[in-house]
């Protein structure tokens, strides 16, 4: 591409675009690891006291929540996106001893740290590498802490949580670093960081982790800023984004990309083919092995976590998209089976894949190995073409693993709700259990502008079944490019579905949070049920259009019912009326004597009232 | 209910209240039946033509969706709300000479049709009498019609759809007359239809049909105008309930029933002891027997279609809800289980059960027995509690079939994914395969603002294991009432989850819709892709939002990717390559010679274009 405008806008009240500021009811804390470099951000959500019968208060803790919104929400963090996020990886990196400095490919765009980091002389740099040596990294380790959200100080909250069905998936019941090291080792977990971009918060995705999210965001055909693109960054961060994908395709993409590099505490992946593209001219058959790799390793440089690569695409199995209803609905995947068409040749992203994984391993890169024939429509789903190219990926990943890459597989797409699963089977046995990384499945076609919700349902059922992490679907697919409410909603709609699954799951502490809000509910704590809700503006915002008054706020009723008919009232009258009788404690929950109690009355058909 | 103020306001500008015309892009049809009283409204998508690679036009027949949206979407039909909809179903309840006329036990809120019919005698007047005895009603082959969407001239197009997972289901290729009485009579499907609603286009819920969605209304303590509320029923009709709920509990209640009930093309439930409490000052203790034996009798006179009633919690299982996370959270079953405890006596709702089904038998109610003490929240899904009352509802169920009543059952609530398969299978073993109606289940609690998410997440998943009619959650649940806006984006959210059921239970046609949207989105005929949205509205909108432009619906390429990255565009030269080379015909779709090629190329490793 030779864009006739280098530089891009850089507007000077940028600081007025970048959302930042902790979540309402909230702050950040910072759990200490081993040394005092590794410090693991979580958010922790004040309660209010419980009122309980006799008027007492009766103090509740608050709730630790995972958060990926970085530095943004801490009010004691200095934000400047010239200079970007501490680099906080950097003592990690540079103790290993195994990287050098080296100029960069393209130097043009450098903000920050200008030198590239790569191997030394061929040395892997990969924390797949590091954990097959037996090592525990930092990352690790702050991916364990992460990951287990301090639930020992919960445990005995989560007594009375429902076990999950977790299809084989080994869940343990707290996450230790080295259970990270063994699944990172085996392939089954990543932790996406590559070592030019130490400023991010080191998480990982695999199926026995808690699942996670990416949304996409990227400049348009009409240039947008590069404050606007950072704040997109941030603004899907704040809600719950675990990785962002820059899918930018216009003028500027190096500078914005470094932008959103530097400034990102989530792992950022692209796909590398469309800048190629760009460089090609915008010509798929005028794309070269050359041209690609070059635009690998500018953005390596640069510190893109993950690429999606559509290596999986064969020659053979681009007529089995033919007679589809959609054929190739991937953007990587058309260009690739039309470059193969069009050259009359294997897929070069397929024949190159050993170089390919050379540099992959010198700057810690994961793959996201596309599926460029996934079915873009319920009447192509789990066709020939698909599976075809799943069994490919399969053979990809081991090859990956073979230079200590970390590999992930994307999956679907559209898929009705019973051919799901086979989806996930399939993957599971044919790409060694490395993590799935799904686009949805949309569960049918025939609702665009809801498609976050046809596309929920999905994922919240690959997610349970074993998909590690979900790519976020926004109302506005297949229609238009999403806005800022778009990119919210579906953020919150994906951690929705997430969440549904790792409650499915049963991993441990998920359920910790909904029964926080389900007690703050039923004791009318309404402003800890708006703190607890994963958009808190907005559940704030939807009662106070029925209830604005501050009042409201510590009414013992709302606005759906009204005083008389409220059945938590009543319940609470219920509750009162059998503790008078010595049927129950609520504050405990495990009131046996009760329970007995209570199947002596059902199983003897008595009446509760009865004498003695 | 001694309300002060007895005469409802009526806008003398009703007419701009209420929403008529038809949705974009379509019209409504009726196909005929066995005589002139039968006429099945239904609604056509036009389809634009498909150009060829030639630029032949190709015509694309229109596509027939059901259609619940009544006379509004007529152009032809004239709308009074005083006068009400057309009793289309009179002639045929007149023709089985089993009813009479009476006065009614309240006549002060009559419009129309002032006398209510009743049976003559003794007799029972039900859908499920009626097909027991082998007669297969008017309202049997206008349901059959209705479901049946006239598939067999579609059978050409239906050639590659997926079959389902139905669980035990036994849905069958076409749905006729015969099949829906047996299905009656069997208790696996029901018909609400109260002879005193003549205007109701009939409709059936069972799990061998299409999945059906329930919308509830209702006025708040803030009182609404009667326009107001008929166009609440006729909003949700128009975005695809199929059923309306009114659950008024503020003044003018009768008045305004009798305004929806006479301007309603859909069944109609209510739940009697709401009004029934307003009759006993609003004291729980204060209800009666024979309070709510007339509160019954005025809703049956009035013509509502189906009653909840909570007559499944009994006082042996309000202690076990004691020591739940969120108690007892069905407004009904707070009120009954405070009755219960007040009186020391068992449910009079169990207790006069005979009594209630001889009433519902003389007017041909339905039942949806309560699920009074569904679970709340996470922490209380599939408790003892629940299944303690599910298995009584089985028993209700029962003794009702022996009055010849239709009966559904009403279902949770707040479960997690892996925990909503056990609802549906205890459901058909206790309760004999009697029409399960869920409320969502809400797959997590921790989202208040999104629990049309949540809960179509549960929904589509439990709509699939076989539940016949999903009760929608807006996005305003736990927080506020719904607005306009909000009930559209709840019935638009549960026709997804009840369509995703449908496909993946295979119910023959349900794919026709989605293979037609996707290969229209394919095609890039834009107002064809809106119009067979569930909301043409908002994808048109959506779309207008980057390329407004009327050019725009005519590009052969969208917002997302622009023209040089078009997948889709990429994807027809691929097509048209491989037409070229004689490998594809994708307007037939069933090219076998190009598929046992493909075949030999996967096998064979081989590459497309070998010579020969």
């Amino acid at each position: 591409m030779n864009a006739p405008q280098k530089k891009p806008l850089i507007e000077e009240n940028w600081r007025e675009r970048v959302t930042v500021g902790p979540l309402p009811g909230s702050h950040k804390v910072y759990v200490p690891g081993s040394d005092e470099t590794i410090r693991v951000p979580m958010r922790e959500v004040e309660l209010a006291p419980t009122r309980d019968s006799n008027g007492a208060l009766i103090e509740n803790r608050p709730i630790t929540v995972y958060d990926t919104s970085g530095a943004y929400t801490d009010p004691n963090a200095s934000i400047d996106i010239h200079r970007g996020l501490e680099p906080i990886r950097l003592p990690w990196i540079e103790r290993r001893g195994d990287t050098e400095l080296a100029p960069r490919l393209d130097e043009g765009h450098a903000i920050g740290r200008r030198p590239a980091r790569r191997a030394r002389d061929g040395r892997r740099v990969t924390q797949m590498h590091y954990a097959r040596r037996g090592d525990i990294t930092p990352e690790m380790e702050f991916v364990a802490l992460r990951e287990n959200l301090r639930l020992e100080t919960y445990r005995e909250q989560m007594g009375h949580q429902h076990p999950g069905q977790s299809f084989g998936a080994a869940i343990p019941a707290s996450i230790t670093p080295e259970f990270v090291r063994e699944e990172v080792a085996r392939g089954r977990a990543i932790i996406p960081a590559n070592i030019n971009h130490p400023e991010i918060e080191p998480m990982a995705i695999g199926r026995n982790l808690l699942v996670k999210i990416n949304a996409n965001i990227g400049n348009s055909a009409v240039s947008s800023s590069v404050a606007q693109e950072v704040e997109k960054m941030v603004w899907a961060i704040r809600w719950g984004a675990d990785t962002v994908m820059d899918l930018s395709t216009g003028d500027n993409i190096s500078e914005t990309r470094e932008y959103i590099l530097r400034n990102s505490p989530v792992p950022i992946g692209t796909v590398p083919i469309y800048q190629a593209l760009e460089k090609a001219g915008g010509k798929p058959e005028d794309l070269s092995w050359e041209i690609f790799r070059d635009t690998i390793i500018e953005q390596a440089e640069q510190g893109v976590d993950y690429f999606t690569i559509h290596a999986g695409v064969l020659l053979r199995y681009v007529p089995l998209t033919a007679n589809r209803v959609t054929g190739i609905v991937s953007r990587g995947g058309s260009i690739i089976a039309r470059w193969c068409l069009a050259h009359h040749q294997e897929n070069f992203l397929y024949t190159r894949w050993d170089e390919i994984c050379e540099i992959m391993s010198a700057y810690d890169i994961s793959f996201s190995i596309g599926d460029g024939l996934r079915p873009g429509s319920i009447a192509d789903a789990n066709d020939e073409a698909q599976f075809a190219e799943l069994k490919t990926q399969g053979e990809l990943t081991r090859r990956a693993w073979e230079f200590d890459v970390q590999v992930m597989n994307e999956g679907p797409g559209h898929v009705p709700m019973h051919m799901i699963q086979k989806n996930m089977e399939h993957q599971l046995e044919w790409c060694g259990e490395a993590p799935f990384y799904t686009l949805g499945p949309l569960t049918t076609d025939i609702a665009p502008g809801y498609d976050h919700i046809t596309s929920a349902i999905g994922a919240a059922m690959i997610g349970w079944y074993g998909t590690a992490m979900l790519c976020y679907v926004t109302p506005k697919e297949h229609l238009g490019l999403p806005d800022r409410d778009d990119v919210r909603e579906g953020v919150i709609t994906y951690k929705i579905a997430a969440h549904a699954a790792d409650l499915a799951k049963g991993h441990p502490g998920a359920q910790l949070r909904d029964d926080a809000l389900s007690r703050a509910r039923f004791e009318f704590r309404w402003r800890d049920q708006f703190h607890l809700a994963l958009d808190p503006e907005r559940a704030r915002e939807f009662h106070d259009q029925t209830l604005p008054a501050e009042g409201a706020k510590l009414a013992h009723f709302c606005s759906m019912c009204g005083p008389k008919f409220c059945s938590m009232e009543i319940t609470q009258q219920i509750r009162d009326y059998a503790r008078e009788k010595g049927y129950a404690d609520e504050r405990t929950g495990v009131d046996e004597g009760l329970r007995t109690k209570s199947k002596e009355f059902v199983e003897g058909g008595a009446d509760l009232y009865r004498p003695a």
